[in-house]
C-alpha cells in the first residue's frame, strides 16, 4: 500500500467527520476491524459495533482538524489531530493499521484527561 | 502509571538528545526493550543494540522538537515531534510502551520519506 492511499483514508476520515457520512467510515473500515478509543478502554469488534461508535460521535458534533502531517510506515499511519466537540477540544493522535486490501483493520486512540481543553 | 510520568519520561527522552545523554537513554528503556525506527524495518533487540542505534543518532546531530503535546493512553504514550538530522527536518510520531516499572519496553517511530524536509 503506498503512503499517498494511506494519506487518501486520513482524509476521508477527516471528510467523514465534516460531512456526517457513514458510508465513507464503512468504506475505510474492513468488517472485521477493532476501534479501541482511547487506548486502554474497552476494543470495539467488528463494523456495526464501529458504525455504533461513529453514530455517538457524530452525534455529538465531533469534527476533526489535522494539527500535522500523516506519518506512514509499515502498514500503517499515525496522525496527529484535534477534536472538537461539545464545546471541548482534545489533542489526539490515531494509528492506523492496514490489511492488503487498504481497509483499516485496526484503529486506536491515544488521548487522555491531560489533551482535553474547554 | 501516571500520566505526568510518562510526560516526564518524554522530556527526558528530548534532553538526551539536546545533551547526547546516553545515561539517560539507559536509564528510560528496560534492559529488553525493543526499538523499531521507523515501524516496518528491523526491530532492534536488547539495551545493547539500542545504545548503538542512539549512539549513531547522536553521532549525526539530531535534537527533536515536540509538535504537540503528548498523548498518554493504556499503558502508552504517544507524541509528535520534529527530528533536525543532517540538514534534513524529519515529522515523526513516537509510540513508547511501559512496563510497571515505568520503563520504556517498546518504541515505535512512525515516520516515511514524505515526512522529509531538506
Amino acid at each position: 500500500m503506498q503512503a499517498a492511499d494511506k494519506i487518501a483514508v486520513v482524509e476521508k476520515y477527516i471528510q467523514a467527520f465534516a460531512n456526517n457520512d457513514m458510508n465513507l467510515i464503512k468504506e475505510i473500515y474492513a468488517e472485521n476491524a477493532t476501534v479501541e478509543d482511547p487506548v486502554g478502554s474497552e476494543v470495539r469488534h467488528g463494523i456495526a459495533a464501529i458504525v455504533e461508535f461513529y453514530q455517538q460521535a457524530f452525534g455529538a458534533g465531533a469534527k476533526l482538524e489535522l494539527t500535522g502531517p500523516a506519518r506512514c510506515a509499515g502498514h500503517a499511519v499515525a496522525f496527529p489531530f484535534c477534536v472538537s466537540v461539545t464545546g471541548m477540544k482534545i489533542h489526539v493522535i490515531d494509528l492506523f493499521e492496514f490489511n492488503i486490501g487498504g481497509k483499516v483493520t485496526s484503529m486506536k486512540a491515544y488521548w487522555g484527561p491531560e489533551n482535553i481543553t474547554v
